[in-house]
């Protein structure tokens, strides 16, 4: 008799953007005629830049081709692409990253959901608390959690990012293992400088732990203080992973293109002193579990390392900061506490109230849909998140909604 | 200190196709005036189908324009492609499949990877010995098998496919759980009839056990009484899931789309008679693991099913088809006793020699490359596999080679 992995049964029924769609659409059915201004879930709304959508075409156009129609392609993705990204994102900024480092692949969700499997079972999880949910639902998957009890599981250590801590929360207590770090932060928009992250590249350094670091929204630094990659950190390519995507960059949420960084420095050692190696782990479990990106996206993720692609994504992350500003100093106005719309497309606002209490009010006194913080962990009770990705005229139009109802 | 996934070190370090790449680029490089021809991986030859690459540009357009612009899509898919494929896949052959019991997704690889997430780390798992050997890794990676033992792991069932059996492996002694068939199979080019496959499916029922039915090659079944999916078979639908690519079916093995069936008859009860549905499971898991397709080769995939789409496909399957005919056609007039190569892009040849042996004897004095039939499992040693998968004229030439070297 078949037996299913009982780790499923652990997770939270109901994922939290679903709750959200439901309780809008059943507005919008009993309220036909109001404008509803969705700044919930964070995807971009700006098309692909025109130097990524010339790409994207003239590659489909040689897959029609016998003589330039291409097949199964590296599983770590095309040369052509990890040489981009290591001389672009990495060369240029000073950090030695080679492209065998490189794995891209169709998403940040899928690199930050299957990264867990190259370690043991036991080993013990740190999530930041509020969290995107991935992180802690594929390690409950793996069995890495023990049941949940009051809105967190056991067995995984927390950090919670409150005010208290400018959202940076300390090295806990207890020993961990595998650190889960985002920053800019989703959801709440804080950004860490280097004097923050090099606490945690020297405790993993000595404790033998392993950070994944998420900087999927790197892009929307400006300031010059704010490091845009865990390798900034002296230290870091021994024991960090980076995972970055295309989607919030560039707009590539619909066509899915993101990448990994996994160092060859980062080697693990077990009791028997025999050495492993993250980079070739990685290797092997993508060369076995995936078959790499879509031929046509990479050669739309690499126009975004051309002259006319760095300029037009550019444009669009500062139409999408601008967004940003105009809705955070419209909340400071009337008086929230607010965290990110600088170097960040959130706003983490602190409501003084329940967090889906603030939702439902929002939504029906405003029409404005956002994001209530309980759903990104327990620490988040209380706050709300906003995304900056919209068009100029709703958002200005959410801050006239918002100044009306709450000023 | 953190700890790897122990289970990596159980796997073989070498990837078959790594090797040969390695053998073939070495022959190349000692012998730079010789042309070599490549029927060792299965990889397609033939341009995408012009109704794809149609369809592949036209959205591409829409995402470089704000009005049609699409960012996140469902996880499963568009219904688009989902209600397409329940309708031409299933429907038109007389199988009650719904769009909601279909996912697509990047690749069989992907999928036939992780679907054996959903199960206990103690299943028994049965797999066909020579295999595709994803199914294989990817149990070891997650522990359901012992240590490796001369060329086999323990814990693990193997189904010889071998001529004795028709290469139509039978029930085992022992029981077992999660059982993968592959149906035309990969390597062996082997089909399965009605008789065979409810054999499967009536012991599957009875057990409680749950098959993987890899159908990637059913586009080339052309006898009418080969069924095309597991689903023709009674009651298949409460213990199995199917994965069908369009990567051999429509060139997409660059492109990247395939689809899996997780009917929502497919419940496993627990020791305390608790229900769970696999389609619910499955869904959480892509949509905690995945975010979906890109929008336009989920677009090309639907093309597929437009008139002119499925015109050309089935032109391109009749141009791989007459391949095999000819080098099946030569290798059993060289008196190999031949399996596939009909219903089937591949031809398993009993060589009578080492595997390996051949493959070097091939390479060095005709500059064929097939792959070693040991590749896929101890089963399969001293046969070799050809692909038809390469064009017209390299297929003749091919022919002329093995008959001159051969006869």
């Amino acid at each position: 008799m078949i037996k299913i992995n009982s780790n499923y049964s652990k997770l939270k029924a109901s994922y939290l953007f679903s709750t959200i769609a439901k309780k809008v659409s059943e507005y919008q059915k009993n309220n036909p005629d109001k404008k509803i201004i969705k700044m919930g879930i964070g995807d971009v709304t700006l098309p692909l830049p025109p130097a990524c959508v010339a790409a994207f075409s003239s590659a489909v156009e040689e897959m029609g081709k016998a003589d330039t129609f291409r097949g199964y392609g590296p599983e770590q993705g095309y040369e052509f692409l990890r040489k981009a990204i290591a001389d672009n994102d990495f060369k240029a900024r000073g950090m030695d990253i080679e492209p065998d480092e490189i794995f891209v692949s169709d998403g940040a969700k899928s690199d930050s959901a299957n990264i867990q499997e190259l370690f043991a079972e036991d080993v013990r999880v740190a999530i930041q608390d509020p969290v995107y949910p991935v992180y802690l639902d594929t390690n409950v998957m793996a069995g890495r959690s023990g049941e949940p009890a009051d809105g967190r599981y056991d067995n995984i250590t927390y950090l919670p990012c409150v005010p208290q801590n400018n959202f940076l929360p300390d090295i806990p207590a207890e020993t961990v293992d595998l650190i889960y770090l985002c920053y800019p932060n989703n959801p709440t928009g804080a950004v860490a400088d280097k004097t923050y992250l090099k606490k945690w590249v020297d405790y993993a350094r000595e404790n033998k732990s392993i950070i994944i670091f998420d900087a999927a929204y790197e892009a929307f630094i400006t300031d010059e203080n704010i490091p845009h990659s865990i390798y900034e950190i002296e230290g870091a390519k021994e024991v960090a992973i980076e995972i970055r995507s295309f989607s919030k960059t560039a707009g590539f949420t619909g066509t899915r293109c993101a990448y990994t960084v996994v160092p060859k420095e980062c080697i693990i050692k077990d009791e028997n002193k025999t050495e492993y190696s993250l980079n070739a782990m990685w290797f092997r479990r993508q060369s076995t579990k995936f078959n790499g990106v879509s031929y046509p996206v990479q050669r739309a993720a690499e126009a975004v390392y051309s002259e006319e692609g760095k300029k037009q994504v550019k444009e669009n992350i500062a139409y999408y900061l601008e967004n940003a500003r105009i809705l955070r100093e419209a909340l400071e106005g009337l008086g929230y506490e607010c965290t990110g719309g600088k170097n960040s497309p959130y706003i983490w606002i602190n409501t003084g109230k329940d967090s889906w209490e603030f939702f439902d009010m929002l939504l029906d006194k405003a029409q404005i849909v956002c994001t209530p913080g309980s759903g990104f962990g327990k620490a988040g009770e209380g706050f709300v998140r906003f995304s900056a990705f919209n068009s100029r005229e709703n958002v200005i139009e959410a801050a006239d909604r918002l100044k009306r109802l709450l000023g």
